[in-house]
C-alpha cells in the first residue's frame, strides 16, 4: 500500500521516526529551492548568491542525517499528524529564515522569523522597508516562500485536515480517502493532479503579468505570490506600482479569484464534470459576496469619492478580492475611501474564502454552516416538535459535523480575541490591536488603521508584537486546532 | 388552573386576545406609573405634570379598551409568545415616549423613541444634555423607566425565554415548569419571590446611596437604575459626579454586581440555600472576571498612570463592573487609561453578565458553554471514538442545547456586525460604528471613541443612526430571535 511512497521500507520502527524522515524530505526539497535562489542571484550577479549556497548546504547535511535517522520507519497515527503538521511549518520557518537574517541590512533575527512566517503561511504582512531597491535573491526568496507556503495548504487542506476532523473538513474528504488509521498514502493520486493544477495556474499567471506588461522577474515572483495568495508585492507600494496599468489589477484579480476556489473542483472539471465549480454552494456564495462588495464600493467611491465608474470598478474589485481571498496586495490606500470601506474591508478580513484552496481566514462554507444552524434552530423555535435534516449542497451536514464546525468558529474568533489583547498590551490602539490580530490569523496581510493599514508596514512594531504576530500566522495556518492541542495533557498521554 | 390570574374567565375565545389584554394590563400598569410621575412632577412644583396626567389618561382608556376586548380570551400557545413579547416591548416603549416627546425641549420624535427604548431596554445610552437641570419629572420618567425594564427583562428570562427555549435557557428551567404547551400561569410563585427581591434589593440599594450622602430624589432614581442595570444617571457627568464621594462607587459597585447575579439563587437562598450562590459555576466565572479585570487595571493605572492604589482600584472596579453587569454608569472617561484598558472595556461590552438578572449581553453561561463545546471537540480529535458527556454544574448538556447556544452566539454576533454595517452608511467611524452596534445589542450604554464613549453622547448621531440602534436594543432584550422569528414567513403559518 505505501510502496509507491516508500520503496525502501523493509520494517517497521517506532512512528516517531516517520516524523524525522518527513521533516528531512522538507528540508531537502527547501535546500533545492536555496539553490534556485542562488541562481537567480547569480543571475542578477549579487555577492548576496554565497548566503543561499551556504543556508542550502547546511539545511541539506540536516535534511539528510535527518531522513538517514527515519530510514526505517513506517506508517504513522493520525493523531501523530498533529505534531508533524505543526513541526513542518515551524522548521520550515527556521530554515527559511536564515537568508533574510544574514542578507538583508538591519534585520534582527525577530524581523527575519516574522517575514519568514509570514511568507510561509502565505499571510504577506511585512516588515521589510525600501522592498523597490531590495536584492532580487531576496525579493525571490520572498515570493517562493509564499509559493512552497500555498501548496504546502492546499496538500494540507487535502489530504491532513480532513483526517484530522478539525473544524468540518471532514465535508471535503474525497472519494479516495479511506476510514483506516493509516494517513500518508491516502489521497496521493489527487495531491498530484492539485499540484499540477496549482502549477499550471501559477505559469499561467505569470504569463499573463508579463504579456500585460511587467518585467520578467516582476512576472514571476507576483505570479507566485498571487497563486499562493500570499501576498508578497516587490513595491513598498504594492500593486499600487501599476497604477497607471489598471489592466493589470484584472489580471490579478482574475488569477487570484482561481487561486481562492477549491482546487479539487478544477481537478474535476479537467475529468469533465464542467459545471463542478459552478455548481459547488462554497463557490456561489463566495463569488456572490465578492461580487456584492464590489459593486457596493463602486457605487460608494462613485457617489462620494466623485470617481470615473471605471477606476472605482477597477480599484473595488482588485482590493476587495485581494482581502477576501486573503491574499494582501493593495492598488491604494483604500482606508481613503471612507467609513464604510473601511467596515467592508474590516468584515472581508475575517470571512475568508473557499476550503481547499491557497486562502486562509474563516471560510465561507463554516460561514454558511453557521447559518444552517441557525436556521435550523428558528425551524425548531416554530416547531419544537420536528425533525429537521440540514443540506449542504448534496452532503447531509450532521449535528456532529456542525458542532466541528462551530467549535472552530468559536476557537477562531476567540483566538484573534486573545491575541489582540496581547497585542493591546505593547500599547497598539484597538483598531491596530484588533485587525493586526484579525489580519495575521486569517492570514490575509494588511490590518487597518494608521500603522498596519494597505498603506502602512509591520516594522514599527515592537518585537513582542511581531512575536505574537508571528504565532498567530502560524495558528490561523494550522487551522488553530493542530497546535492548540498539542498544549493538551491528554495529546501526550499514549 | 389559571384561575388565579383570570379569575372572570367564562368561556374560551382565539388566543389572539389574550394577546389585547396582556398588552391592555401593561398599558394600565404604565398609566399608574405614570401618575407617580405626576406626584413627582407636582412635589417639585413643576408645571410639566400635567404632560404626565394627560398621557396617564389616554394610556389609561386604551389599556382599558384592550383588556375589555380580550376580556374572553383562555390561554394561548407557547408560539404566540414570541409575538406578545415582541409586541409589550414595543407597546411599553411607543406609550412611555409621549412624556419625554411633548416635554423636553427640541426632543424630536425620533430622540424620544430611542431614549425611550434606551430606557425600558436598560440600555441607559442617552441623547439628552443638559441632565443637570432637566425638571426632576423627566429624570424620574427615565429612571423608573430603567427599573421597570429590569423586572420586565427578569420576568421574560424566568417565565418566558426558558418556554421558549431559546439560546439555551432551557438550562434554567426551575422545578415549577411545567412542560406542557400551556404557558401564561407558570412559574407564578416563583415571578411573585423574584419581583419581590428585585424590590427589596431595589430599597436598600436606595437607602444606602441616601446614606453614603445622596439627595433622596439621585438615590431613588440612581438606585432604580442600578438595580435595574439600566446606567441612566441625573448628572451629564454620570456617576463622574461623585468624585469627591469614592465611597459611593464601592455602593455602586456592590449592588450592580448584586443585581447581574441570577435572581432565582437569591430565592434559593433566602429558602435556606445558602451556598446557592457560590456554588453556580457561572457566578463562579462571572466574579472572577470582575476581579482579574479589576486588578489588571488597577496595576496597569499604578504602573502607567502613576495613579494611587485606592483610586486606581475604586475606578478599576466601579467602571469593569459597570460594564460587564450592563449598568453602563462610568465614573470617569476610563478611554483616557490607555489602550490596555479601552481594549478590555470593548471585550467587556460583549460579555454580559449572569441569565436571569438584569443585565444584557451574550451572558457568562454562553461562553461558558461555547468553550464547552471546544473542549469536547478537541478531545474528540484526539479520541475519535470516545463518547462525552458534558456536564454544566451539576446539569448535563446535551448537544441540542449546545447548538441553540451556539446559535445564538453565532446571532449576536451577526446581528452586531449587521448593525455596525448599517451604521457605517451614515458615515460613522469603525469604532464608533462597531462598539455603538455592540452596546446596543449588549443594552450596555456607552460605547468607545469620540463620539459615543464615555465622555460622550448618542445625540449627534444621524436619526437614521439611532433608529437602527434602536432596533438593535430592542434586538438584545429581546434575546434576538423572539424578534427575528416574526419575520420567518413559517412563523405565521399556522
Ligand atoms: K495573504
Ligand atoms: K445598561
Amino acid at each position: 500500500m505505501s510502496t509507491t511512497f516508500y520503496p525502501e521500507i523493509t520494517k517497521a520502527t517506532h512512528s516517531r521516526f516517520l516524523i524525522y524522515r518527513v521533516l528531512g524530505y522538507l528540508l531537502l526539497m527547501l535546500a533545492g529551492i536555496k539553490m534556485i535562489a542562488v541562481l537567480v542571484a547569480v543571475f542578477y550577479h549579487e555577492s548576496i548568491f554565497w548566503v543561499f549556497l551556504s543556508s542550502a548546504v547546511f539545511t541539506a547535511i540536516l535534511g539528510y542525517a535527518l531522513v538517514y535517522k527515519g530510514r526505517f520507519a513506517s506508517d504513522m497515527k493520525s493523531r501523530q499528524l498533529f505534531l508533524l503538521t505543526t513541526l513542518s511549518w515551524l522548521s520550515l520557518c527556521l530554515f527559511a529564515a536564515i537568508p533574510f537574517w544574514l542578507i538583508v541590512p538591519d534585520c534582527s533575527f525577530t524581523d527575519a522569523w516574522f517575514e519568514t512566517v509570514s511568507a510561509v503561511t502565505t499571510t504577506g504582512s511585512t516588515v521589510f522597508v525600501g522592498l523597490d531597491h531590495m536584492p532580487k535573491g531576496v525579493l525571490f526568496w520572498r515570493a517562493v516562500l509564499n509559493w512552497i507556503g500555498g501548496i504546502g495548504i492546499i496538500v494540507m487542506a487535502i489530504a491532513v485536515l480532513p483526517a484530522l476532523k478539525i473544524g468540518g473538513m471532514r465535508l471535503f474528504k474525497t472519494e479516495n480517502s479511506d476510514t483506516s488509521d493509516k494517513i500518508l498514502p491516502r489521497s496521493s493520486s489527487l495531491s498530484t493532479a492539485i499540484a499540477l493544477v496549482y502549477l499550471v495556474l501559477s505559469v499561467c499567471t505569470m504569463l499573463s503579468y508579463y504579456v500585460a506588461g511587467m518585467t520578467g522577474f516582476d512576472a514571476i515572483t507576483h505570479g507566485m505570490s498571487t497563486v499562493a495568495t500570499g501576498g508578497f508585492a516587490n513595491y513598498d507600494a504594492s500593486f499600487g506600482q501599476y497604477k497607471s496599468q489598471p489592466h493589470i489589477y484584472w489580471i490579478g484579480s482574475f488569477f487570484m479569484l482561481a487561486a481562492a476556489l477549491p482546487f479539487v473542483l478544477f481537478v474535476s472539471m479537467v475529468k469533465g464534470h464542467r459545471q463542478a465549480l459552478w455548481r459547488d454552494p462554497q463557490v456561489r456564495a463566495f463569488l456572490s459576496i465578492v461580487l456584492i462588495a464590489t459593486l457596493l464600493l463602486t457605487v460608494y467611491q462613485i457617489s462620494q469619492n466623485d470617481r470615473n465608474w471605471f477606476d472605482a470598478l477597477t480599484h473595488s474589485l482588485f482590493n476587495v478580492v485581494s482581502i477576501i481571498t486573503t491574499c494582501g496586495y493593495a492598488s491604494e490606500d483604500y482606508t481613503l475611501w471612507g467609513n464604510l470601506a473601511i467596515m467592508l474591508f474590516f468584515y472581508l478580513t475575517f470571512a475568508g474564502a473557499c476550503s481547499g484552496s491557497t486562502s486562509g481566514g474563516l471560510k465561507i462554507f463554516r460561514i454558511q454552516l453557521a447559518a444552517l444552524l441557525l436556521v435550523k434552530q428558528m425551524k425548531l423555535l416554530i416547531h419544537p416538535k420536528a425533525v429537521w435534516v440540514q443540506k449542504y449542497g448534496h452532503k447531509t451536514v450532521d449535528d456532529q459535523l456542525l458542532g466541528t464546525v462551530l467549535a472552530f468558529c468559536f476557537v477562531y474568533f476567540a483566538t484573534i480575541a486573545f491575541l489582540a489583547m496581547a497585542l493591546s498590551f505593547y500599547d497598539l490602539d484597538l483598531v491596530t490591536a484588533v485587525t493586526g490580530a484579525a489580519t495575521a490569523v486569517a492570514n490575509v496581510g494588511p490590518g487597518l488603521g494608521s500603522i498596519i493599514g494597505p498603506a502602512g508596514n509591520f516594522s514599527s512594531l515592537p518585537d513582542g508584537a511581531k512575536w505574537w504576530l508571528s504565532l498567530g500566522m502560524l495558528m490561523g495556518r494550522l487551522e488553530i486546532l493542530t497546535l492548540l492541542i498539542l498544549f493538551t495533557p491528554s495529546y501526550w498521554r499514549y
